[in-house]
């Protein structure tokens, strides 16, 4: 896909510029699709996944384009250069995109520029940017007579782009933490060993998590303890085309023979336990989204500083009795205090459960897990059972 | 339903004695209904569920009929008095039923010499019955000249009756150990509260599940601690229609105030740790199903003890990094040794799960939890992570 040719025709008010009523429901099924498209793009790396449909007057759509990952044309810009290749020409088009075009000059031109010169008539929205450096967009479109509406499909649009938009807002790294549990909630045996708790399923379902984020971190307890590879693999044991940094924390060095040395993505390690500065380090890197493979000790550290976003349980229909639990003491001591997450979604994986459950309230100002709930009271203890 | 008449006829040999090719696939079906029809019977109770189809010479069902619980007709007298009050004549149907006709003198006659004597042709079973008492139905019927078919559906017959079929085979009840955790594996906080760890949907599955079972025990313990009155309510809080034993283990007093003296099942306090002794004196008392609804004391007794056949592990999204864990010591020192169980079934209740896990081994000659699987080796720990 090539950048698309900057058509000089400029927004004209004619009677095509607004999606008749009639139309406004193809607008609903073009942004569905757009963000199908925008799901094709790569899940990893520091852009934003982005798809467009192009809508004739008649709300047919003649075009549509995804982005492919940095260095590549925007969505918008894609879906541009299609329209032209199959001969149409998109003035008087509707521009229906997963996120608000960018008005900034990276490594393309402002897609913003790109649909006012091309003359799209009216431009629909899901999620507005709030990048500083890219948004603006909308007011460029609007500025040149172009009608923009924003928020349709706003909440598909938000949990696709969930890891960008966290890290664009808040400026660390959304961060998953992964968990592979017995059903006591322990992490490993009594004499360390933890391969497998779960089944070969669980495992590969993780090896997709891995495939799909930028960075995995562990500490040097399980750097040392487990010589972990982190790669993210297929079932066949090849790798993935995306490895994902690789990060060590904390100030034991990493051995020279380590796995963590071999093939796979490049290697960071951290002597770091400030988890605010460990996350800004890593968001300078472009990381928007961390998984985070334990141990106990660095899951405690994140959780009791409630930096975690979502939780990837994996638990086993396995009982120990003994053995590390996945989590240590977060300083609740009480049921009223505990952190609660809120289940996302629930996948039986062979013998194993996956449990996603992500943040309840959303990040604003981060403070201990256990400190977020305080202030609601416990339930009664006199309660029937 | 009143007791079918006992007809006369004798079997003949015509050719309507057998199931002419045509019609065979018409007794799986009708096993299929005998089977939800045995399902409407009470999941509780010291008799076994049992459903029962006949079908005309060409396959067709011309009755049916399921056993309502002790001290009603059993399923195939029913089937047969439905089939004489529609004024059709049994004789020369084929008996398609769940469990084999028993051949006892109990509160109602022996179901094989109904058949007999109602000159059915066929008869089709998917459970022989293991029990000492009863059985002898098949022969009993071979020897009158009836075709005898077992193992149509066998394996459906057998989940639908485990609950007994495991009580007659064992001579103990079958024990569900009920676990509600939080995402690390801890059944309270560190205070001790563990209310509530699950979520509304949840709890009022497990409200269901109370009355489905025949007993409900917990340890002194809890007893104690949460003062549960372990009735089976519907969600509104009133009581279901059936209400199981309530059992305190543990040599401590029940409370005169406890709620386990109010309004429920009867109470039976067995100040006993010796697990055979309990499950012993609970099958005399003809509890075919224990439901176990902890703490971890005895949790871990039962598991240690290796009487656990099936785990109910509601696990909320939830970190609580202190407090109890469901399950204590069970000399389980590495992965390789755990107590594995095998999952059934996993269902999202609320923001909660619940994995039902159940015994991965038949039960043969009981031995503690983490000897059954000594004789595995643990794998490999220098396999890639
Ligand atoms: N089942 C599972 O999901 C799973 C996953 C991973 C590991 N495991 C098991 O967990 C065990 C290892 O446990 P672990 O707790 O030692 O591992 P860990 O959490 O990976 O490593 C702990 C180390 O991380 C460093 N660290 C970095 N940031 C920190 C911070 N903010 N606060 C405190 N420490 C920080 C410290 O090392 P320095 O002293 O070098 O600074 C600390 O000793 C192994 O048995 C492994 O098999 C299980
Ligand atoms: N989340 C959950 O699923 C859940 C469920 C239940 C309880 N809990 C929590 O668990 C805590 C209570 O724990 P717990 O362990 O004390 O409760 P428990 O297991 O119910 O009771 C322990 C007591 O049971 C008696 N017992 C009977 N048979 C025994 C045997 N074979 N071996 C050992 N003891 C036997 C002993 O009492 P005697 O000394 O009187 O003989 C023992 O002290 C409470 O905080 C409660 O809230 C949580």
């Amino acid at each position: 896909m090539t950048k698309a040719p900057q058509g000089s025709a400029a927004p004209q008010q004619t009677a095509q510029r607004t999606v008749r009523p009639a139309v406004s429901t193809a607008v609903e099924s073009a942004m569905r699709r757009a963000l199908a498209l925008a799901a094709q793009g790569p899940p990893h790396g520091p852009n934003p996944r982005v798809g467009c449909v192009l809508l004739d007057p008649d709300g047919r759509p003649v075009a549509e384009g995804f982005h492919r990952g940095a260095g590549t044309p925007h969505a918008e810009a894609a879906a541009l250069a299609a329209a032209r290749s199959r001969g149409v020409d998109p003035r008087g088009t509707t521009a229906v995109v997963t996120l608000e075009p960018c008005a900034h000059h990276g490594r393309t031109g402002p897609c913003a520029d790109a649909l006012v010169d091309a003359g799209v008539a009216a431009v629909h929205l899901a999620v507005s940017d709030p990048n500083p450096v890219a948004a603006g967009g909308a007011a460029t479109l609007r500025a040149a007579g172009i009608e923009v509406t924003t928020g349709t499909l706003a909440d598909e649009g938000e949990e696709l782009l969930r890891h960008w938009l966290h890290a664009v807002r808040t400026g660390r790294p959304y961060v998953t933490l992964k968990l592979a549990t017995s059903l006591d909630g322990r992490v490993a045996a009594a004499d360390g060993t933890s391969r497998w708790i779960t089944g070969p399923q669980a495992r590969a379902h993780a090896h997709t998590v891995r495939a799909q984020v930028d960075a995995i971190a562990v500490g040097s307890g399980t750097a040392l303890t487990d010589d972990p590879s982190l790669t993210a693999r297929t079932i066949d044991g090849g790798l993935f085309e995306h490895q994902p940094l690789r990060v060590v924390l904390g100030r034991s060095a990493v051995p020279g023979d380590a796995r963590l040395r071999g093939p796979g993505g490049p290697l960071l390690h951290l002597p770091e336990h400030d988890l605010a500065v460990v996350l800004g380090l890593l968001a300078e890197r472009e990381v928007r989204h961390l998984l985070v493979e334990g141990g106990p000790t660095l899951a405690t550290a994140l959780l009791a500083a409630d930096v975690v976003d979502e939780l990837h349980a994996y638990v086993a229909p396995v009982l120990l009795g003994a053995g590390p639990t996945g989590v240590g003491d977060l300083g609740v001591t009480t049921i009223g205090a505990a952190a609660r997450f809120t289940t996302h979604d629930v996948t039986r994986l062979g013998d194993d459960v996956l449990m996603v459950a992500r943040r309840t309230q959303p990040v604003t100002n981060p403070q201990p897990a256990h400190a977020r709930q305080n202030g609601r009271p416990s339930r009664p203890t006199k309660e029937e059972i």
